[in-house]
């Protein structure tokens, strides 16, 4: 489980920083890699990474601003462009508009995907997909215009089968071992009553990742991020900049700091980064961010973020 | 007068070249640029350049696929919040429905322009644009979607006043001058009758620059592209290719060096170049185009052209 960041920007495209875009790569996990924001550019900084469009098969949308969906049309018809099949469909969960903004860009520019896609409007709080494997829960964020944060929860590994106790106190190997392994009570020819839960390891805690959209400050957050292994948070503002921050819906890099050290994170990493923060200006907000919360990375375009399981 | 290629492939953006966006500079003679089709990222490409979104004034639109169009929402947006101002509109000139895309962008995105603009729908061949320095026609191309090619004219610059040889024959200078210059007739306190056209050098024939969309070889190409000083004209196949390139609606080097040797063109300039076409793959297509027609150029990312007046 990994997290890159494809653009690391706020508003608009700058040399150094693009657009937003972030792919949670869950290769190993479930084979797929799942998108969150899709500015202008995503698709070429794509190009840049191993990642193969064909392999995103959700696309997660915070808000509707412009530097956070432009770059769906362009993605959309490349992904179809580079041999995406029928049998390989997308879903967009994303605020209501996306469907009619994505839909006209292929009507007028006469385009035929090859697979189709699946929109899910999202309007209000929610679990808005849940498997075997993962939950993702969707709750309301406070921006100018109707914005949502994202908590991915991957659910808990089950423990381990002792085989080496098995064996040593003589229990025969077989298709027994499976009903153990699925924590059931079975009995042996023998006449014996083994208990799977005596023989199964501890559960193995699943990763949570929380992604905000743009936010101003609000309780949702916590809600978000609470124990999450990651929480990646808006940063557009300096530290002493809080009411700018608030008049323009955002966040300090002190604000998001405050919010992982309250909830309990693992780490912290900052984006949506503002042009107007190059160099040194953009380390400061990682320093002001560390000195309330310690493990605080500011992401760069590229960046590359591996997700351990928690040692407990 | 120069012209900045933002972007030189065909369909996808690919790692070398940008999907297609080509600028007009006319700095020197207006003050202003031109653009022709906005792929996506061209306003990334436009970054590293000096080339600033304030000065783009019209947009001219080849034909609605994506990787011509799907740039312009976020270039519009840009070219909003980096200052642009209420007294600086753009005219977008684009086959019907691109006001459809960039209005839906807008109005789903929730942006607000600072500046206006006026869309001129192209439906039939016609003069789109005339002033006293410029004149632009548009003609239909044979593409899979309607598409139309652009024929730039600089009028002529009136010749100079030879103001040596006016002093030569006693003409006294004051404000009589500016109506010699005018090429009127005048007549002199002395009685004399002097003609403005016997003291005015011989004028200097306006430029003319022919930027063709994607098609495939059609009539229409011959009257955009006669006697052009410069012709950017697509080569999305290679020699061998014609029969590719028909049924795919493109054209090959070959054939778009032909159009060149037989319309008396200048110089002419291919673009739009498969990501098939790497390296030596790429120059071939130029190698074989300077067989047919010796002064061509296969145009690179961010490739600058100067256009010189024809030395006649
Ligand atoms: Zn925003
Ligand atoms: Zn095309």
């Amino acid at each position: 489980m990994e997290l890159e960041f494809l653009g690391t920007g706020a508003g608009s495209p700058a040399k150094s920083r693009n657009v937003t875009g972030i792919a949670l790569k869950l290769l190993e996990e479930i084979n797929e890699v799942w998108l969150f924001d899709v500015g202008e550019g995503t698709q070429h900084q794509i190009l840049r990474t191993t990642i193969r469009p064909r392999k995103i098969n959700r696309i997660f949308i915070t808000h509707l601003h412009g530097d956070h969906i432009f770059g769906l049309p362009g993605f959309l018809s490349s992904r179809s462009f580079q041999g995406a099949q029928k049998n390989e469909p997308l879903t967009i969960y994303a605020p209501k508009g996306v469907q009619d903004f994505v839909q006209t860009a292929m009507r007028v520019s006469q385009t035929k995907l090859s697979y189709k896609i699946n929109f899910v409007v999202l309007d209000k709080e929610k679990n808005i997909f849940e498997d075997e494997r993962f939950r993702v829960i969707a709750k309301h964020l406070d921006h100018r215009i109707e914005c949502f944060g994202f908590r991915i929860e991957e659910k808990d590994y089950p423990g381990e089968l002792m085989v080496a106790k098995l064996r040593a106190d003589n229990v025969p190997s077989g298709p027994l071992y499976g009903q153990l392994k699925a924590g059931k009570t079975i009995t042996l020819q023998d006449g014996r009553i083994i208990k799977g839960q005596d023989y199964l390891g501890a559960p193995k805690k699943g990763r949570i990742i929380a992604i905000l959209g743009d936010t101003r400050q609000t309780d949702n957050i916590a809600l978000l991020a609470q124990n999450a292994d990651v929480l990646v948070h808006e940063s557009t503002f300096a530290k002493d900049e809080a009411q700018l921050a608030y008049n323009y819906y955002h966040s300090t890099c002190v604000q998001a700091a405050q919010v992982a050290s309250r909830c309990n994170v693992k780490k912290l990493i900052l984006t949506h980064i503002s042009a107007r923060y190059v160099g040194q200006k953009a380390r400061l907000l990682e320093k002001d961010a560390k000195i309330i919360f310690k493990n605080t990375k500011l992401a760069n375009d590229f960046d590359v973020f591996k997700i351990p399981f928690s040692k407990k």
